[in-house]
């Protein structure tokens, strides 16, 4: 019936489904490749100092959207397309990324340097703050790639941190 | 070409495709009557104390995105798929969304309680804040529906105001 309503064979829109997914799955399995070799590779995870290590995450994977191939991380709202196996591996693979946020914050909440926050809810509004970038790059406030992520790691580092006494 | 590479018809696609821009335009044009008729609507517009009106202004969207039909706005990122003058129906009125949210962080700023920030890209972070909660109220932290509008909301306003002397 759905066939029908969009102008399809059966088969064809079967295969219409099935090819998107496949190329859906290929893109975000090559977008998480890419957040793993330029954000979350040693360089930044052996960062000392749990503040900066977040920095430098958020600088690399904001540039990475703008101007280094990482654009395709807006896709991953598209996650619910998938096929289910599909699915499942995409999220294992974002759950990681989330993972080594969420203990960047745990370590600066040892520290006493984090505000009294959610830290699950806290790690998704970083992470849905810097796929939120990707989608701006085409505005006008978004050309100065400097500026946007000076203010974007501001912003957030606001949000985290207990102000200075 | 594409039409074979997908198994439809020529006609098939386009028929497809101009129906899929109608029903997407159509329900962004609701999500955006809801979120006149939920949040911006004269009672939070009018509120007089600007970090009261956008604390409000947040929390009717969180809930609405949550429980009372807005969970629409998550389709704010399929804008692209639109009619060029679909799209730009649809971005007029968000941008007067937009619009109500950085004349309130310029009252902030005016009165010396917003931070040394670009207005400009921390109106997006706001709305892409809210627009994010509406695609996790499926995940588990989220179940608690007050606490999640009750952080979200913190956690903004720390990242926009300047700490308490």
């Amino acid at each position: 019936m759905i066939a029908q309503a969009v102008g399809m064979t059966k088969a064809g829109l079967y295969h219409h489904i099935s090819g998107k997914q496949d190329l859906l799955y290929q893109i975000l399995n090559h977008a998480m490749d890419e957040l793993d070799r330029i954000v979350t590779a040693p360089p930044v995870r052996l960062i000392e100092d749990p503040e900066e290590r977040l920095r430098q995450l958020m600088r690399l994977q904001i540039q990475g959207e703008i101007s280094h191939g990482l654009a395709f991380v807006v896709l991953f709202s598209e996650i619910n397309h998938l096929a289910p196996a599909q699915q499942k591996e995409i999220r294992g693979r974002i759950k990681e990324h989330h993972a080594l946020i969420r203990e960047t914050l745990r370590e600066l909440a040892e520290g006493e340097r984090l505000r009294n926050l959610d830290v699950n809810i806290a790690t998704m509004h970083i992470m849905n703050a810097m796929t939120g970038v990707a989608r701006w790059k085409y505005q006008d406030f978004a050309s100065d790639e400097e500026n946007l992520v000076h203010e974007t790691v501001a912003y957030t580092m606001a949000a985290l941190l207990k102000p200075e006494p």
